[in-house]
């Protein structure tokens, strides 16, 4: 499990925005001014969609099963996942798995990984797209995924749930904490612990 | 592989919809008139906005892979997807697998399958949560999907692509062989022979 | 002020999504079990994706404050405005105003409009693209719009608020009222009396 | 007509996104080889989803005209704008009309936006909820609208053609003159002189 913040979001454009709205100008996100207005606004009064002028773009490695559900956040969410069209047979000793809470199921999941490692080194003239056929839900892609701070927020009220699956649930708080400590007031609601 | 049209769909609102705009009222989807101006505005004109009017919902049957791309598909796109958090292990008689065009491929599939399924009868206790993560992307999910026409011609362009995975490639002509036909002069200029 | 519900909305792919997702089939909207299923889904448990399989279109007579307001709603909700460029001087006698709460601002509102219709009366030759510009925000637009079952709920959420500018708000009420009878369950929470 | 760019765009994250996807990682966009990739994969190869890593944000004095028409662009375009509601008896002498190329619908214009605020300053006690429905399309609006690359395109190609109402049109070119040179590239073949 991996996630790096890889921009330097900055709430100014969720301050100049409110303020464009009700003609009060920006007050600055280095203000206590500022930070309450956007707390008052965004938060309280559920004037949320002011809260689409911030973006959050992370890297993170995962699972095929969290993969599964994450994408299915459609709105406010745009995804770069690193191809197993290109890139399954070309780098063999990177095919990687997320183990699960299991060890019986761990241990097939790790047998299988081999065997279809070995498959692979042996027969290099198959094609990924027959080859990705084989690749189990624990293996584990990569991407670039970027949020703006009301489909983050939507992101983690459903994910850091306990009803989630503990892969996708352990990244939501993964990412959580990689958001700057000064922005997290916008979140802390929605986190359960 | 397995396409099924659900939904009855109809083009009236697209009729109507254009007939607002322009003052001009419903000519009706069952005169050349009305299917004539669809096209000149939907297909010529590229006013392709009012062809969100009209929706159509199928049942898929869909590799892993294939879902993993298919839920690319963000805008004008809804899923229901058969959850494997909920459904695995209640039904191991129907974990089934998509082939790919390699022999080698597929022997380890249905061999990785079996040994899964016997797992399974073998660990009645473990859970889907932990199991899940041994399905390989060959495993068959099972969606219903709805698009709007418009969101629709997106995905025929892209998945009917020579470029496009076999999978996904073979179930968009299947789902544009279930387009009613009077529907089809709407989808006919992106598919691809 | 004027609302007609044009579609016949039905439950039934909101049903066997659910069904879906759970392999449990559909219950059918005509049985109490397939309504609470629904319910329970959908309002208790927050499961509201589902609600996109539902889908509502109206015809709408609104003032152009409250389409201003209206088309910000973004996200599953698709429009067919009538376009005041092509539209505007083809039918004088057609150019309507909503009034407002006070007579004075009545009254000008009235003398402006018909002071509008007189220029262009007078005046055949000037382009919509000209004349379009001295329409006020009384003056009424016509509209199809679409809603999912999702999108709807949230329209009113937001739009039969005390807050809402009256026009909107009597319009959120009108479009309640169109609503199916049995259909009224999804959305009964977020409409204030 | 008034367009400022007030962030600092960057290309970075198309970068490193597209590198991301091919497992070839950030070539850097201050070199030749980082925009011709960004170029051959968006541009040319219509890989365009990629477009939605960079952001460019606005502020947009524009008629109420131009607001209408904007605003209808609902995917990966966001806006805060200057509420009527709240700002409009508050600062009676800024309350402002673009004109229309028609002097005859311009002397009417003057004359009804006078009357107005004649109307205003002398019944100080009216609501903003009813003044505002006096406002003529011409009236000036003021917002924060926010693009990602892919939007934008898609909003310059149609509000940049010759179709196009000639205030948005205008806005179009100005909004593509505020676009940093070194990004020009992606969006050139959609701007129509």
């Amino acid at each position: 499990m991996n996630v790096l913040l890889i921009n330097n979001p900055t709430l100014s454009f969720i301050d100049s925005g409110i303020g464009e709205c009700y003609d009060k100008g920006s007050y600055g996100v280095d203000t206590e001014k500022g930070i309450n207005r956007i707390d008052r606004i965004c938060n309280q009064n559920q004037h949320d969609s002011m809260l689409r002028f911030a973006h959050y773009i992370f890297k993170i490695e995962l699972s095929t099963s969290a993969l599964l559900e994450w994408t299915r956040h459609q709105v406010g969410v745009d995804y770069a996942v690193k191809s197993t069209r290109y890139c399954t047979k070309q780098d063999v000793g990177n095919i990687k798995v997320e183990f699960s809470k299991n060890e019986i199921v761990n241990d097939m999941l790790l047998k299988h990984i081999e065997e279809i490692k070995q498959l692979i080194i042996d027969n290099p003239t198959i094609g990924n797209d027959d080859l990705k056929l084989l690749l189990p839900q624990g293996f584990i892609y990569r991407m670039q995924v970027q949020f703006n701070a009301q489909s983050l927020k939507h992101f983690l009220k459903l994910r850091t749930s306990k009803k989630a699956h503990y892969h996708i649930r352990d990244l939501a708080f993964e990412v959580f904490n990689k958001i700057p400590n000064e922005h997290k007031f916008i979140f802390n609601e929605v986190v359960n612990g």
